[in-house]
């Protein structure tokens, strides 16, 4: 559907929208009232500008009318498109006009027509930062003339006058007497030759004077998109990164009281050895007391039980405070640098709501909201209550404080060393709080990601991406068959919401153990974990599912004995884990530039519902990748797939290598339709590099 | 294909988008250079606002983000959709906002939720002016808590404090004291019934008080959609009007010499009784002497050649004055007066160029480009050269004293009764020009109309009349064929430009007589009026198409010895006319309100490429309309029609009388196929109004 159907109200409800009220009718002829009105309405205002006598619109990439920003990484190739024209008939010529926020004078790289009015350009991204850009078009004077001589001459015209007009706009430059621009010109036009005719019109003409004039000759009509556009340029980890979420008070072999910092640090080189890039822990702040809860979300504690970790601060501190159990700030640095040694980072949990005991509670009541009878007002959905969290009031009369406070927060995380931010339920947070944050954090940190833990209505989900957030937690961990897998992904990377939603395909996380995990065994286990590191750059696990760890509370997706409520200890080498298989894909996520590009993705025709049949490929085509899943962890399937052999410029009878990555097996294939079996004990899904085989011809035995 | 698709650059272009340049791997932790820089970007000033807590997004309608405005006509139901939500949970409420432009407060008109997050709201536009337009959406405190109590309530939870919550929301209008307000509440809560429980609930949930509060109320979080929009509002002739273009001094009996005003009047009772509403004149003003065209476009007229009348201006005058043969201003004020007496109105040609003996060239030679030699410059588009006009120069350095006085003209017309201009040529003059004047024009006289007369590329086209023009001519003129024709009407009545750009349907101007009128004969024209009439809601023919005039320059769309230049003298009654025919498809027009509405049009089956099978009808489907037209001029052609008829909620066996409104037979209809002969010469075309035949069933009789 196009996104004007989709804006435009429903056939049904359109009908309406042509019914008149009968009318009198209109007397041309008489003078309204407001005939005394004569000025620019202020929608007008913003926009209209006289001078603007080309016209560009339609820009690619544009959100929303330029309202939010795109979003792109380091080094990538910009393109700018737009539809450029003008009144009559004179050369135009137009470029992508841009800067990083704040750093000084705008650049130009010029833009190319192709068809239809419709031009574009690129521009080198070469700067972690918010880029602004916007395109200017103007009337190239001298290629106008220039072109018009060429058709005179054509015609046989007389061009005694045109050859005098092209001249002055020549002089011009030259009479600038000394500066470089002159004497370059000066080398292409000798001294002399536009005093004699013929001499004259050769120099004009030239190729080379073209080119100089088109670079400084006399541009007029100077016309500027009358919007400024952004892009957000993150570093390369917001579109390609593995990450691995972690309890740290379970990390350590004492069930009974907290592991801490330096036992999170003796993890490291496992998951380092599986392939993980980003260590993201949940919240490490001290825990409320006041209503805590007990193991399994029950409501009476004992003594010892920890509490959830997202019933933040506590007398000990609060969002800026580490857990004592966890170790010091200093203990806390030293886990950073140690992920940072090995090429890793970490990422932080940034949940707003406080525990009844957080300081701010008492330091900053005017930040919350209190009842009649002086109570503070817990969290609630009614009927439910959540007792153990009070949430900070974002529109009270001291909002200014509050949000100042809570970016403070993050700047403070930022300087010990923390450069991505999970943040939790943003959705029940105000979106402008979002959008101030984000930038506010990221004009002094270009460097910090923010991913967004909504797990909520569509448009919401997109506003936040739109808002700033780097990254989007998706529906994906919901997405487990083909139609929907399909669609879903093809929204994702197809659609306008590319531009700026970047998702990071959980797998599962402390609050959602989905159906799948719980019922399919080792084989769903593989299966979710290919998808979710195959389809999108940026994917995650939560620690467990390593060891495929599948006990939920039935009928629930949530995990039996959650370490959220209580202390927890791992046998990280439990029998049936899938750690070999994690590892092998993460190797070939990194060998193969493919999978690193999420666009790229291409779904592909296999004759069983069950297998999911997809490609990643490189635009050079250099690295192709083709990833076939068995969407179902029961039974093995038989499938044909569709190679889309001419689209790899290959002909019926062409040679084709598959490898498959994760057994080494090779195939040497002809032909489109491929045969293979997928068995979810033993090999759920394959993933072919295609190489294809130089046809030499006798005939022509050099090519 | 969607919006976006359009905007984005081609898959193979795309392809380098995600080139990346090697980039060193970026170091997280260390402080950037720009750590200093922190502060809000330039684009996000404008839109930026932290009380927006509420989002409001992707409207319905807005134009490039509301760069434009949209068009609709007096009297009409206008819709205003949005996707509206926001943080949490508390009840939402919106309205769509609007005013006419300068005529004091916003109304309010509410919006409703439907679903997915998206509200639509109904205004009625009851002026013929520049209305503008936003959404205001806000938190209903009252309906938060009030839902709330009522699902404690339900889980039997206490809410004591509850109720004294909601007793304070109703104290708070109650203490206004004495206002019309408090009164109105007090009518609902009586005295006393606050103070105990059981009395309390009951009043304050009350449906009553509901309402009120949602009137009356706290709103809390008001947030207005960060644009105003801005919708044109014309009368209703802008989209439903048949236009007769005449050259006056064509209208006489004496072929030496110029017909006048007092001629076209007496052509009047024809043409109304044709049903034409608007009498269109080509120029009127006086016309160039110098470098005159002769007859059919000759560079050497004889001294009594009257010459192209849009070579405007001479000594006797410019755009403000009448050419005096066909009278004075005094006899065209009449000849409008005598125009509008019958119902009709004129529409005046708006013709920016200028012959050489212009006055504007003597009196303001600063408006027009002068050569080296100190020759004016001509128009010409090498290696063509328009000798007889000369351009005036929009962007000189007296831009606005031309602007003003090219305003002024039309200010001046419009005083003189005119309310329609057709604008030759407008894609030749810059668009920021047309935006302008249009606008200045509209806030004195909002009742003008101006027709675009561009015959040039898609993109200009619809730049034209998002800057502003009522109408626009189309590519209709050189649509013959069942797949180009409904492929045009598609893009015409169902994507995004149907918002702004209303066809008028020319069947035939001076400048072009297609080849199907060169070539078809009488069949043709009624084919071609039967479809520009029955097609679009504004169409026009050019004087001679009634006669069937089809006489061509070989090889070009030029009339053999064309009007433009020369005197002609017609026979308005002579053999092969179609004027019985223009008279019935005009009165089938008025008749039925179904063709009143332009984008009611749907193509449906004909099993025969060479008939065209559409319907319109009003929404309520009190007027159904199906036409059959047989495109192809030579040939019957016997074709099954397909009516849909379950979209007329009939089944199989139900019956349906369809009446054909050019020959008044009818027939008793069952079932989607029907079968028709369209023979050229005696029933192109087709038009049938159907009524559905209620279905009586014994067992239900009063049904």
């Amino acid at each position: 559907m196009s996104e004007f159907a989709n804006r435009q109200p429903s056939k049904q409800t359109l009908a309406t929208l042509t019914v008149k009220k009968p009318a009198t009718k209109s007397t041309p002829a008489s003078k309204p009232a407001t005939a005394s009105v004569r000025r620019l309405g202020p929608a007008q205002h913003r926009y209209w500008a006289p001078e603007n006598r080309i016209v560009i619109e339609n820009v690619y990439p544009e959100i929303d009318g330029g309202r939010y920003p795109v979003k792109r990484t380091v080094g990538d190739t910009f393109e700018v498109w737009a539809d450029i024209f003008r009144d009559g008939h004179d050369v135009t010529a137009a470029a992508v006009v841009f800067r990083p926020i704040g750093a000084g004078e705008w650049q130009y790289e010029p833009m190319t027509f192709t068809e239809n009015d419709r031009w574009g350009g690129q521009v080198t991204l070469s700067r972690n930062a918010r880029y602004e850009y916007t395109i200017e078009a103007w009337t190239d004077v001298f290629a106008s003339w220039r072109r018009d001589v060429i058709k005179k001459l054509d015609a046989e015209q007389r061009v005694d006058l045109e050859f005098a007009e092209g001249g002055e706009l020549v002089e011009r430059i030259l009479s600038e007497g000394k500066g470089e621009r002159a004497a370059a010109l000066i080398r292409l036009i000798p001294n002399g030759a536009l005093s004699a005719p013929p001499s004259r019109a050769h120099a004009l003409l030239s190729d080379d004077v073209a080119a100089f004039m088109a670079a400084h000759g006399p541009r007029e009509d100077i016309s500027r998109y009358y919007r400024t556009l952004e892009v957000i340029v993150d570093r390369e980890e917001a579109t390609f990164a593995a990450w691995y979420e972690m309890f740290p008070r379970s990390q350590g072999t004492d069930p009974t009281r907290s592991a801490t910092f330096a036992d999170c640090a003796k993890r490291l080189p496992e998951i380092q050895r599986m392939g993980f890039d980003v260590v993201y822990l949940v919240p490490i702040h001290p825990i409320g007391e006041v209503n805590r809860k007990g193991p399994n979300n029950t409501l009476n504690p004992g003594p010892h039980d920890p509490g959830s970790p997202y019933a933040i601060g506590s007398h000990e501190g609060g969002h800026d405070a580490v857990h004592a159990d966890l170790g010091t700030v200093e203990d806390f640095k030293q886990f950073v640098g140690k992920v940072r040694d090995r090429g890793m980072e970490v990422a932080l949990d940034f949940a707003i709501q406080c525990a009844p005991d957080h300081p701010w509670v008492k330091e900053h009541p005017e930040w919350f909201t209190f009842r009649p009878d002086g109570s503070i007002k817990y969290a609630e959905n009614p009927p439910k209550k959540y007792q153990d969290i009070v949430n900070v009031n974002f529109y009270g009369p001291h909002r200014e404080a509050l949000w100042n406070a809570l970016r403070d927060v993050l700047l403070l995380w930022a300087e010990r060393g923390v450069r991505i931010f999970r943040v939790d339920n943003p959705h029940t947070k105000p979106l402008p709080f979002w959008e101030w944050v984000i930038r506010e954090v990221q004009f002094e940190y270009p460097d910090v990601l923010f991913l967004s833990e909504a797990f909520t209505r569509p448009k919401m989900m997109k506003a936040l991406a739109k808002a700033g957030f780097s990254q989007s937690y998706t529906y994906f961990t919901w997405r487990n068959f083909k139609p929907e897998l399909t669609e879903y992904l093809t929204e994702l990377t197809q659609e306008e919401c590319r531009e700026y939603l970047r998702p990071n395909f959980f797998t599962n996380t402390p609050d959602i153990l989905p159906e799948i995990l719980q019922k399919g065994g080792q084989p769903a286990f593989k299966i979710r974990f290919a998808l979710a590191a195959t389809l999108a750059g940026v994917y995650g696990i939560y620690n467990g599912f390593e060891l495929c760890e599948g006990r939920g509370i039935a009928g629930t997706e949530d995990y039996q004995d959650s370490e959220k409520y209580q202390y927890k200890v791992w046998d990280w080498n439990r029998r049936g884990n899938i750690k070999p298989f994690i590892t092998a894909i993460n190797r070939i996520r990194r060998e193969n530039p493919a999978l690193q590009k999420y666009f790229s993705l291409e779904f592909w025709r296999a004759d069983n519902d069950s297998v999911l049949f997809y490609s990643k490929m490189t635009p050079e085509q250099d690295n192709v990748i083709f990833i076939a899943v068995n969407l179902d962890p029961f039974e093995t399937h038989d499938v044909t797939l569709w190679f889309p052999i001419a689209e790899l410029g290959l002909g019926d009878n062409d040679a084709y290598e598959a490898e498959e990555l994760l057994t080494g097996t090779k195939h040497l294939w002809r032909g489109s339709p491929q045969h293979v079996r997928l068995d979810p004990d033993s090999n759920p899904v394959q993933i072919f590099r295609i190489s294809v085989w130089k046809h030499v011809d006798y005939r022509t035995p050099d090519r």
